[in-house]
């Protein structure tokens, strides 16, 4: 998700000199940075350097850049859930998998799940965002639930707020990792297992 | 932080019915909905049924009422440290002591408190809120490190990621607790050091 080198294109110049991909990139920047019901088509012209009409050679709207970016980040996490119950007959390795992945797709997807977790319901693309989202939920909910009766999970957290607060946990790593920073990702994913399942209480 | 009743005041007919508190929390609903950025001061206006004069009769600007607000949060979170602070000599009883009353501070708060965590940064006010919530992670992750030297809370997760994914859990709430709803917040508040200082897993 790097925006293009300066002096190697020359996107001021009259050519667009960005392909779809980098402009999905700079324009889920710029609604990070401003959020998106704040950004105008303008703000994203200006930051790409690109006429309207280039934008528009690439994207039909403001609202199909953010569907793009919303599906990215959400297809990435389903497919981690997918993966773990492909993989998994007991529902705590899942559970371990579905962290580990998590936080992956997190770290590598970092702008476009920032986007989506500021996602507030505003319109049609962010209600249907915030359905997706919950259904991934009521998933990991489940798997939560069946690791309790296997009795590997406890039983005295209710599994939907267990769900959530594992999520806040993992959720809250785009409010603060930085790729290429001095916090190793998959190390990151061990902590929050170990957090979440061990405690960081000393035994 | 209620709206005034229906037909006891008539904001829309002319004389301002709201008194500044009652404003606060309307112009905070409407930031929280729509980001502060995206909200005009007509919006405010909107959703007030107030005149512009009327508003600025209570405020001097929206972005009055933005420091308002994340003073109120950051003021009740901060005053939980220093409760902590002056009443457990040791740092792990410090350290339950803020998880509690930082749940409570977002429950009790939670307009104010969403509005704090969806800050980015952008202009003055919100970057003097960044620091102070900066100053205020810095001083819980020293809780954290004097919890790991006593030797309580274990020391193979950093202590400044350890209180990141705390806060992380206890943040994530203000996007799914609604008061009066099924959980309570005295209990979200046990569960939330069970997760954290004992884990999910079942011993």
């Amino acid at each position: 998700m790097s925006e293009p080198a300066i002096g190697t294109s020359a996107p001021k110049r009259g050519r667009p000199g960005y392909d779809r991909e980098q402009v999905l990139a700079v324009a889920v920047k710029v609604f990070n940075e401003h959020g998106y019901d704040a950004t105008s088509v303008a703000d994203l012209t200006a930051a790409l350097g690109l006429t309207k009409s280039a934008l528009y050679h690439h994207f039909e709207s403001k609202s199909a850049i953010l569907e793009l970016a919303l599906d990215d980040a959400l297809d990435g996490l389903e497919q981690v859930v997918d993966d773990a119950e492909a993989r998994h007959p007991l529902a705590s390795d899942r559970l371990r998998a579905i962290v580990r992945g998590a936080v992956r797709v997190l770290t590598e997807k970092l702008p476009a799940v920032t986007l989506l977790l500021r996602v507030r319901g505003n319109g049609e693309v962010e209600a249907a965002a915030l359905r997706r989202r919950r259904t991934f939920d009521q998933r990991v909910t489940t798997i939560v639930a069946e690791a309790q009766r296997e009795g590997l999970i406890r039983d005295d957290v209710d599994a939907a707020v267990a769900t959530r607060l594992i999520f806040g946990m993992i959720n809250s790593v785009v409010e603060w990792y930085r790729p290429g920073g001095p916090v190793d990702p998959a190390e990151l994913g061990e902590d929050i297992l170990r957090v979440s399942l061990d405690g960081l209480q000393s035994r």
